[in-house]
């Protein structure tokens, strides 16, 4: 198993829907790349027992979090706790790249 | 709760040992960082029951991973899973920021 990759390799677009790829998975984490091309949206939903961090690697979002709206550029890390509803657009004109991780594992 | 926290805003030096910040946490998850100025060193250790991530924000380090040892810059996410030995140092001229996870929470 790699245990070292490096986030350019995976990242990608999805026509359809916002592109995912997992990294690495555990039962306890699962950590993976969320790449939203402009317009796209990933629509705000929840998780009742896990908790889930967005960090911005590329580009730029608008987050929902609860009844907040916040935008984050590079370097923002984004705390989704358990049964907070949780989402993103992106509204640049360019890709969004996020690290995110679950915990436990969905 | 702030849910929304900005890495640069984040970082520090620490001289006796490398700098540790927590971002958030929960039972399921810590998030933090870990800055290293040039030549300190994150010996290497294990956890038993959790796994570990770390996500290169800044700078570059050499990982030990069990018996390999691997260099990463910006952008790489080295995965040290349960009883996998890890550790980092910085052999750079510059700081080294870590973008650290662990689930579940120490």
């Amino acid at each position: 198993m790699e245990l070292i990759k490096q986030v350019e390799r995976y990242t990608g677009a999805s026509v359809e829907k916002f592109y995912k790829r997992t990294l690495f998975r555990s039962d306890t984490m699962l950590l993976g790349l969320n790449c939203l091309e402009p317009g796209q949206v990933q629509k705000p939903h929840e998780h009742a027992n896990r908790d889930k961090f967005y960090y911005v690697v590329e580009g730029s979002g608008r987050f929902w979090l609860s009844d907040q709206h916040i935008e984050a550029t590079v370097g923002g890390v984004v705390w989704a706790p358990a049964g907070v509803v949780h989402g993103v657009a992106n509204e640049s004109d360019s890709r969004l790249t996020l690290l995110v991780g679950i915990a436990p594992a969905p």
